[in-house]
């Protein structure tokens, strides 16, 4: 029997037509006689009546055998339902079956197929595809696929063209820790997984394509954090002879219209724009949230005649205000967010409580010769707390912005349902690296320097600035793009300018530096993390509930047991021997 | 200066219009004081007009410096050509420069980029992103997108669910040697990219998804043929609760809108069918050609009593017959032809011309009592040529099969605007590997048996059928699909069957089996070869002509040189020794 309809579809318009549903049994009760199950599909739940008065005795027997999950076909008549579930979409009809056949059976299952149970990590991995059952992680992929749906059907009517580019790629040491896969024709040789497509695409501006897209998996061998795999999808674009605005007004297009396809919103165009020194001074951040304010303020000023050498001697100090809160922080409270502000660098927390009109805790005093000035400056009222930390700016920042955004999220100061995006542009060009003792690029070594500050190339590369512009949304970065260079002496000076040799340089990227001598043309584009925007998109926090099968924390499937020892002859043949075993 | 359109698609609408162009210099030719180039984008030619008497001696220099590969962007009006040129569709206009400038230099390609221009595979590949330029390459990447914007329409339509399956997966040996990628975290682990997502997908089915379906890459680590890559993209599908005939028709459906969106052809659905023994008994191939006949005919029997020990000793004889062709095969053409026969492990091909109302050639003497015969059966007319095989039944399929296939493309018998798709049903579930010792699956170990042979799991192999489908375009298979296992009694007699241990089954597809407990729904599906299919629209013999970057014959790439050496430190972290180097 072919299957009607879906049964999450069955709707009063249906009553008194025969369908045939198919399904998974989800919950059976048996009351004065009767049998109901919930039959669910991937559209929803549809209730089953089986009447020992209306099918044989046959029939009947089978339905006294059904258990949760098992797979059956039921055919009968759509009835109007006697109490009427508002809950279900199908709540006012209930299928009277007339025929039923069971497809498969079922053990039970290591958790219940629902909502909202609880289950470890692993144990949901490890049964993926039970997991997957629940009807909230179908909704993601429902969703996923239609974000993806909606990206390409835009950028596909801006003639951007789809083009595939390589899994099997060259291994540069440049940008993070790359996957390896060993070479069999070529034994002792490897090629990398490509951690973004970047210079494919970049060549495929050099071939005139103009407006290249792709929806694409990148990899990176990392240690892995709640939203990091080490596979992951980016919509990775394009686009030669267009400025940066062109770009952008691009792709806020395809944001506004995925927007509005899968959450029905409009958003305001265009984004705003933020500098990163704005960013990283005012949010602390260069992803900033913007759904909440709590901005840092600079006090290296005002403090700089106390008595109090923390804050008098520091090379700048900086507070945040959290507004009519002193009372829900506690010291014992206060010494979490210390340790908060330690992991970012910083040596300690300050800070006072506006009580009773004046300000209390361990350092107001000395800070009463400032205080109506402080007072002013921060526009203290009643009630507010203040945190303070003294440190370098860079400290100081990302310490005041990482403990605006915990207590943001303690206070439930956000509001869940703004969809905050916006630009963050006007990059450094490199970032200084204390593990590696170096400046680095901040996005890649391709990114275009602006005009004005090119020349520091060979002079103070902390003043280098990138044709740069990142995609925000509500704290999370969701993507970033640029110019990319297009002229080979530009190149040459930036590799020089990361510490390359020109024979390293030639080395590893002289089949890029070759392409432009070949009439390349100007070019820029932008990838946003699929996964990411997904994830914001559903209400999720963890990129894991909007992939089918992700990895573990330990960057193994609990359920295939990947990655796992492989026959010796396939080392063999790859002519590799292992040193030492996990 | 932004772009008014594409250089291509400038028409005589447009004439009185100032618009800027950007793109590539094509050609440049300096008549009577004026310079004419050839703007070259993605979308055409445009033929410029640069007149010293109209631009400033400043522009009129730097004309003069343009070279080709060039990179420019030009203002000026559009204005009609005196002497249009019908070969281009922007023959009847001209642009009248008024501003140029030069957007990037290059040196002299090391091949013109034009269509038709010949260069050594390993140049073209090296230098792809000016091979990428030529037009005819552009295009075949345009119709590549058109194809997968319209199988996604129609499945998105269809409300399949596009899923992302994971490329990081477990090694299994049965089928083709895997790529390996070792695991950091897990020393002396490896993953393994994965040659299909067959049992992902399956999994999906398991977790209700109902219709699935990916555009993505797979990968297999085999020497390379013409028509084969490391890595390669299939459109995998896979529905639960279908027969083979409703997953036929979607995939009819499907291939339906391509035709008509990529070629404007209205294909005649449904598809014909035939059986698997039918297409390797008539045509030679269980991918049958069926734009020309020639077909493969049995004469076992007519030859049985002839006194010659060949024919009427061997297992089988089977002959095609080369209409009105036996003028254009010499001896030495027909000995051309028993060498292709030898690599098809034939002892020889025997042959007899018509000629003059009577046989002909080495063995004619040997047929005269059966001449009568043979003209009557094989329909005989003058100057056919027959090719004759006695050998066993599988050596005289497959090489009278390769002889009907090369004889058509050498006669030009093939009508290259015909697309005939078929489908090859009915297959045997396995097939003898002579290399292997064994019965191996034909598709996959996952094949669904039929009811009426499953039985033969424990008796003979041989004849165990598949429900199993192959969907086959002018000789090519295209894709294959199957239903599916999802009773775990039968997918263990099956890895029985293959010689599996229950240990050996369990530690590879445990996962699998155990995801049988839990209510696995019926199910099946298909895997389209999407480079194939594009290459035959495109009209191309080699998937790279529509793979933008791929690997040459020995899967390297000859521009970033990829597969590489790496550095020691990537090595030591993953704990492995090279033992040689290639």
């Amino acid at each position: 029997m072919k299957r009607s309809m879906y049964a999450g579809r069955v709707r009063s318009e249906h009553i008194g037509q025969e369908i045939t549903l198919k399904g998974w049994v989800g919950r059976r009760r048996d009351l004065g006689g009767l049998i109901f199950v919930d039959l669910r599909d991937r559209e929803g739940i549809m209730q089953l009546v089986i009447n020992p008065e209306e099918v044989s005795s046959s029939i009947m027997e089978t339905a006294e055998t059904l258990r949760s999950e098992f797979v059956i076909q039921v055919t009968g008549t759509v009835a109007a339902r006697e109490q009427a579930n508002d809950k279900l979409p199908t709540g006012s009809v209930e299928l009277k079956v007339s025929d039923l056949v069971i497809l498969n059976t079922a053990k039970t299952t290591p958790f219940e197929i629902k909502d909202g149970v609880e289950a470890a990590d692993d144990t949901r991995l490890r049964y993926r595809y039970l997991d997957l059952r629940r009807p909230e992680m179908l909704e993601n992929f429902k969703l996923r696929a239609k974000v993806t749906h909606s990206i390409r059907n835009y950028l596909d009517a801006l003639e951007f063209i789809d083009v595939e580019t390589p899994m099997l790629t060259k291994s540069t040491p440049e940008g993070a820790r790359d996957y390896l896969v060993p070479s069999r024709v070529s034994q002792g040789h490897f090629y990398a997984l490509p951690q973004s497509p970047q210079i494919t695409k970049q060549l495929l501006m050099n071939a005139g394509f103009d407006r290249y897209y792709q929806i694409v998996k990148c990899f990176r061998d990392e240690d892995l954090r709640g939203d990091r795999q080490p596979e992951f999808t980016q919509v990775d674009l394009e686009t030669s002879f267009l400025n940066e605005q062109e770009i952008q007004d691009i792709v806020e297009g395809m944001i506004a219209k995925v927007m509005k396809d899968t959450k029905g919103i409009d958003v305001t165009l265009p984004f705003p724009r933020m500098a990163y020194d704005h960013a990283m001074n005012a949010y602390g951040s260069d992803k900033p949230d913007t759904r909440f304010d709590m901005l840092l303020q600079d006090l290296t000023a005002t403090v700089k005649n106390v008595d109090f050498k923390v804050f008098s001697e520091a090379p700048v100090v900086k507070a945040i205000v959290v507004k009519d809160s002193a009372d829900k922080y506690s010291r014992k409270d206060i010494d979490k967010l210390t340790e908060v502000a330690k992991q970012y660098g910083a040596k300690g927390l300050a800070w006072v409580k506006m009580t009773e009109g004046s300000l209390a805790g361990p350092v107001a005093k000395f800070l009463t010769e400032i205080e109506s000035d402080l007072t002013a400056t921060l526009q203290l009222a009643e009630n507010d707390l203040v945190l303070f930390v003294a440190d370098i700016l860079e400290v100081a920042n990302s310490t005041l912005g990482a403990l605006r955004t915990r207590i943001a999220k303690e206070l439930g100061m956000i509001d869940e349902s703004k969809f905050n995006f916006l630009w963050v542009i006007d990059w450094p060009m490199f970032e200084w690296s204390e593990e590696e003792g170096r400046y680095m690029s901040a996005h890649h070594p391709f990114t275009l320097p602006t005009d004005e500050t090119a020349h520091e190339l060979e002079g103070e590369l902390a003043n280098v600035r990138a044709v740069a512009y990142d995609i925000v949304l509500n704290g999370y970065e969701l993507g970033g793009g640029s110019l990319r260079i297009n002229q080979k002496e530009i190149q040459e000076r930036m590799f020089k300018a990361l510490g390359f040799s020109a024979e390293d340089a030639n080395e590893q990227f002289g089949f890029l530096l070759e392409a432009m001598d070949y009439g390349f043309p100007p070019h820029g584009g932008l990838a946003i993390g699929l996964d990411r925007l997904v994830m914001i998109l559903a209400g999720k926090d963890n990129i894991r509930e909007v992939i089918a099968f992700p990895k573990n924390n330990k960057a193994s499937d609990p359920m295939t047991q990947a990655p796992s020892l492989v026959a010796s002859k396939q080392l063999e043949e790859l002519a590799l021997t292992v040193e030492s075993y996990d």
